[in-house]
Order: C-alpha cells, then structure tokens, then sequence
C-alpha cells in the first residue's frame, strides 16, 4: 500500500535533530500512518520519534506498532511514561500487546499499571483464545432507564473520550443486568425529554464471554451490528466486541483456514515478518504426515506391480485419475467447509449435502469420463477396452472423491474436529489410495490382468 | 444459526388468519429475523406475511430476503406498494436487488422509483462490477465549514432517518468537493456553538468510484473506520462505503479466492441454494483443463516408460513425489496469495519471497529427503543407489515446487492475472510435471537405466 505521508520530510527533521517541527508535522498525521513511520526507521531512530509524539497520540500509535517495536520503546521509556501509554490504551489493545511480548516485559508492564486497570487486563488475559471474552472492550457507555435523552446524552459526553465506541449505548439495571439498548442516532431523533426505558429496544442481541468468537461475529455480520455487548453466564454485562475487532477476526480465521487447507500451521504473524525456520517448521509437519500417505498410496500401487510390468502403457493413466480425483474431491470440501465457516452450512444439511454432491458428482463424473473415453478411442484405436477401463475408473474417483470431499468435513465438525484440516491435503491422500484401487480391480477385470 | 424467534407462534396467527396478531408480533422482531421468518414460508404464505407488515419494516425487510423471494414478492403487490419499497430501500440494497432480479422484474421496479431514485439507480448500476461504485451508498449526511455544532445536530436529526451511517458527516463545499470530514463523537463532545470548519479534520482519507472495491476494503480495514467517503475523479463527494458492505465484500472475496484456488468458478449463491446443474458447471471447466494438463504429465511419464518396464518398483514412488511435491507448492503459493490478498505483500517484494522461498525450501528439502533416505535404507537394504536417486529427486521436487509455488502468484500479479487461479490446482499440476522428469533424469543417471 502506498504512503499516505511524506516520509523522506519527516525523516529530514529527524537527521537535523529539528524535534519541533517533527512534532508538529506528527501531529498532523493519522495515528496508523504515524506507526508505519516509526516502524520504517532503525531503532534508536524510532524511539527518539516516538518520544517527539504528542502525549494524546503515544498510546493510539503505540497500539499501531508491531510487538518487536513495542519491545524497543518499552525497553527504552520510563516507568511513568509506560504507565501513562497503557493507562490510555483501550484493555482490549493493551491485551493484544501483552500478548506478544516476552513475559519479563509483561510484567513491568502489569506494574506501571494502575490496580484497577491491571485487574482488567488479568481478568481479560484469562479468557480462553478464540473466545469472545479474548476480543471484547470493557470501555462502552451504560445507561439506566430512568434517564431522559438530555442525561443521557451528557453522560455520552462526560465519559465518551475513553470509549471505542459510543454510538451503541447499554441499559443496564443495579445490578449490571442488561435491560435494553439505544443508539446514538435514536438519541439525535428523539425529543429532550423522552426517557431510555421508553426509547430502548428490549430484546438484545448479545454474545457470552465464552463462546466460540466466529459465532459472535457470525452474528454481528447477520445483524449488520457495528457493536454487540457481551455478557456472562447471569447476564451482566461485561463488555462489547467491536466492528474493528470483527474485520480482524474475520481477516485471521479465513487466513488460518487457508493455511490449514494447504497443510500448514497457522501461524499469527504476516509472511515477511516470520523467520525462515519458523515457516520451514510450520510446513514440515504436515508434508511429513503426508509423506508417509503418500508411502502408503505407493505401496498400495506396488501390490499391482505385476499388472504395470504386464502392461506399462496403464501407468501412464495414472497422473491424470488421480490429478483428477483429488481436484474433484477438493472442490467439494472446499464449498463446505467455506459453507460452514460462514455459517450457510450446519450439521443438520449432512443429508442434503451428502444427496447434492452425489448427484453433482454423477453429472461431473459422466461428463468427464465421455470425454476421456472419445480421447482414447482417438489416441489408441486399437484398444477400447483399455478406454473402457480409463473411462470407468475415472468416473467411479470422480462420484468417490466428491462424496468423501464432501462428507468428510461435516463429519469432522460433528466429531468436533477442525474441518478445515480435513481438506484437500487429506482428502487428496485418501482419494488417492481410492483411486489406484479403484483403477487396477477395473482394469484387472477389464483386461484380465 | 439457531432462530432468535418463535417461528411456531409466527405461522399459528398466519393459519388461523389472526393478521392482527402477527402484525403486532412481526412488529416486534428484528428486520433479519422477520426475513428469516418470511423465507421459510411457503410462496403464498410468504406473500401474506409480507403484506401484513406495517409500512416502515417493509422495506428493511424486503433488502433482507433473497432474490428468489423478493421477485415472488414483487410479483404480487401492486406498482404503488413496490413504489414505497424502492423509495424507502438504500439506494446499494436496491442495486443489489435490481442485479439479481430478471430485467422484466427490473423493468418495472424502475418503472415505480421516483426519477430521482431511478436515476440514482442507474448511476449506481453503471459502475463496474468490483467497483468502489458498486458497493457504495448515496445516503450520507453533508455539513459546510459554516456550521455550528448546534446547526449540524439540528440537520443530523431532519436528515438522519434517510442515513444509513450518521456517525460521520462530511464537510463539502459548493462545489460539492470535499473538504473535511467530523464525527458525530466530536460535535457531541464539543461546544454548541463551535464552527464545523474550526472542529472538522481537513486531511480526509477517500477511495475513487472506479477503484477496486478491495483495495477500499484494505484501507478501511488499516484505519478501523466505520465509514469511508467516495469521490469521483474531480474530487466531489458521491457517496460512502460503509463497515456492513465492508464485511460483505471481504466474506465474498474471502470466498471467492477459497473456490478459485480449489479449481471452481466462483458462484454467488449459497451453496445449499445453488441448483445440481449449476454447481455441476462451476465445477466442470477447471476439472477439464487440470484433466487435460494430467494427460500431458501422462505423456511425459510414457517417455520413461522403458524406465519403468525395466524396474517396476520405481513406479511405486511416484505418488509420495508428485504428492509431496504438490503440497510443498501450494504451502508456499497459498501464503503468498493470501499476503497479497490481505496487503502484507506487495509486488516489491518479489525478490525477498523469492529469497525466503527458497531458503525455506532448502531446510524442508532436505529434512524430507533425509528422512526418506533413512527409511528406504531400512526398507530395501540392499538398494543404496535406489534410496539416493528417491532422496535426491525428492529434495529437487520441494525446492522446485516452492520456487514456483512463491513466485508463480506474484508473476501473476504482475501480468495483471488471478493470483487465486494460479494456485493449488495449477501449480500441482506443473509441479507434477516437473517432478517426474527430476526423477526419471536422476533414476537414470544413478541407476543407469
């Protein structure tokens, strides 16, 4: 992505030690832009600029930077400054770094903390990953139903600064129980006078703090919700999950199925920013396991050994059946684990899927196999049972590949495995196996091998 | 999804004609669900349900049934009932609609907008597909510098109700160009009587009308913003993009991207409502092409034949290569589409993936081909130049297949192609290719064959 400022302008005032007009160019800026700034330079170099920024701006770009700068400047700033940085970060940003950094930092972190901040970044550190507890924000603005729009529309502004978000507001009774929720705009439209209780929608939408975070943003997508509060087991509530939190969840799990599709490991960190041997290591478990399958496919092939020494020509065959197979099979479970990461898919469609891809895996199989079977009457005139045998088989792996492509990740969800893992690379493995077997019993029965 | 509603209740007052009921019971439900509701409706039933509905849900949700519903729906009311939807449908759901929808259908919902809506519409439906335009919205709240904050509450509230995003109003010239851009958390945090000029951030960041709806998308995503201001080339404010298409638009692309890289034309519709022909279709095309691509590799493995007919066991490695080979490439291509895709990579970068590529592959080469080394000596002791030629052709295949697998989707890029299309299916198939004649010139070399 271009540049959205001039960097080489900022970079002179830097080299010519002009710290006044490299704050008040700052200041200018755009808190992301800033961060990506600091980022470009060498170490001492972004230190010295991030000491230049505007207090109000320190904790804003400091939550922009990446967890190995973060490191820098924590490494290099007093404990008071720390304190101030993460006293103005919002918990949820405060906890993403922590997170990332090496525990000796984590601590003196957690020192420089205020008592009351600390205990909400413990509270949210332990909420289990990929819950919603892991993404929520506890800044939100609550209201009681007694107010009128005048007072709730100056408590918005009394407390608004420190909230993410402060167009969705909560009403809460004495005891934290959510009651309702009112949004700014029902605010703006409404007279002075009207009360909360009679404005506030009463049936809300809410997520809990343990739930599986794809399903709350599921949800939120569903609704069009720019905010959802989150409650826990009694229905208190405790924070809200955010649209910015929803894009980069959306963003990191569809990144994390991809790379299970392709049998990596996921990892959390963008390509250019992990080690050789940590990519290497993401990679090698899985080609290994698939290493030892594809053994397997291969001694399967060597138990008919003698049907390709009697005949080579079928060997041949071979790249294009089971090519073809494990695209077929591919495309099936990619449509439905895709299906069920975006929640158009659920466990109780298992027979509907099962009945669609049979049939699609009918007509795909017959088109193909017509094909096939033209071609070899064209290229081996001579031989039409060997066309048959090809035709055959390739029809039969291609109903096999689809029907497993596409039942085998619904049972994974069931079985609560992860279906994603389950895809291509797996399935391309067993569909592989298959489709030798599949081939040679046609072939010796065709032939009389 | 589980419902949200008492879908049970719904249908009693609709069998036993009780209108009122239902009327006062839809009232209460959420716009999405109520589309839910009526969606599973049989088309009669759905038709009455609809009509019950007071006239302000209508047209939120008309936007929130699909296709096949709303042109069942449309086919039943009269021009002066369709007439209010369209007026009162956001300009992009109504776009959205008209795109769906056959052009007799089309005809006469343009038929029934006001001029201004129509030509809103058009405009709109004239932008091309993938678009900023197309994916933008018409309804957006305009302030001038002059303003006071009062002045601007006051036209937030007259003006609100037709927003579909209030939270952030532009400030624009006569001209209509922009020139700043406030929040309604700044006017509610600010003083009544501060001008928008004095209160307004001049530096706006913007997307075109004709810029790919994914790069609009990507820096949305960088900022965390909720909405973003379009403007044509001459700078004038035409519309905004706003965070619910925003989620839309990375889902589709997320999904398109899923059924590219597994060999599928991608298709729109949900799977489960996609009919057998058409999933058939989307599936056939790439399955052709890799099959005839499985045939060349055929051939090129029918050159070695001789090879084979002289030592079948040969043959009975072949899978775990082309295997491990195609998994080793598409580890690689799918972490390089995916960085391009969510902006993490940049044509710039060509060289450093390739560098990184290759080191990687030269670390899981060699792990790969000593394990296989090791477990051929074990499993044919007596074959010491077989288990070479396997563990030397294996490592040249992983560092060929990440080669190709890094580098092929930035070429793409670059030639202005699919990175998506250049992935899984295409690259195993190279890679294969590839693969075989490493292993055949090396068995050659070493076994004298």
């Amino acid at each position: 992505m271009e540049m959205e400022y001039d960097f080489d302008l900022l970079v002179g005032y830097l080299e010519n030690r002009d710290y006044r007009s490299l704050r008040a160019a700052l200041a200018e800026e755009n808190e992301v832009d800033i961060a990506d700034f600091i980022e470009r330079l060498p170490q001492e170099k972004a230190t010295l600029a991030f000491r230049t920024l505007p207090k109000e701006l320190a904790a804003e770009v400091f939550s922009n930077l990446p967890p190995e700068t973060q490191q820098v400047i924590v490494g290099s700033i007093t404990d008071k400054e720390l304190s101030a940085i993460v006293e103005d970060l919002f918990v949820d940003d405060a906890v993403d770094m922590l997170e990332e950094l090496p525990a000796s930092v984590v601590k003196r972190v957690l020192k420089s903390a205020a008592p009351e901040t600390r205990s909400l970044i413990n509270q949210f550190l332990n909420y289990p990953e990929n819950s919603v507890g892991s993404i929520m924000t506890a800044e939100f603005i609550d209201l009681r139903k007694s107010m009128t729009v005048q007072d709730a529309i100056k408590r918005i502004r009394r407390t608004g600064e420190d909230s993410e978000l402060i167009y969705t507001c909560y009403v809460i009774d004495d005891r934290r129980l959510l009651e309702g929720v009112v949004t700014v705009k029902d605010l703006l439209l409404a007279q002075d006078d009207e009360t909360i209780g009679a404005l506030m929608e009463p049936d809300v939408i809410t997520a809990e703090t343990t739930e599986d975070r794809e399903e709350a943003v599921q949800r939120m997508m569903k609704y069009d919700f720019i905010s959802m509060p989150v409650v826990d087991r009694e229905n208190r509530l405790v924070g809200i999950v955010t649209v910015d939190d929803v894009m980069d969840v959306m963003e990191e799990e569809a990144t994390e199925d991809f790379e299970k599709m392709a049998a990596i490991v996921p990892s959390e960190r963008p390509y250019l920013r992990t080690g050789v041997f940590t990519l290497a290591k993401n990679r090698i478990v899985w080609l290994l396991v698939l290493m030892v399958s594809g053994m397997i496919t291969g001694g399967i092939l060597g138990r008919y050994e003698a049907a390709f020494a009697a005949m080579p020509l079928l060997v041949t065959f071979i790249p294009m059946l089971t090519d073809t197979g494990g695209n077929a099979g591919s495309q099936s479970s990619t449509l439905v684990i895709r299906g069920m990461a975006v929640g158009d898919i659920g466990p109780a469609d298992f027979f509907q899927v099962l009945w669609k891809e049979l049939r699609v895996s009918l007509v795909v199989g017959a088109a193909l196999s017509a094909v096939n079977f033209a071609r070899l009457l064209i290229t081996h005139p001579g031989s039409p049972a060997l066309a048959l045998t090809v035709a055959l088989a390739l029809f039969a792996t291609v109903v096999m590949a689809k029907t497993i492509g596409g039942v085998l990740p619904m049972a994974a969800r069931m079985l609560k495995a992860d279906p994603a893992i389950m895809a291509a690379p797996l399935i391309t493995t067993i569909v592989d196996a298959f489709a030798l077997v599949i081939y040679f019993s046609v072939a010796q029965a065709l032939l009389g091998l």
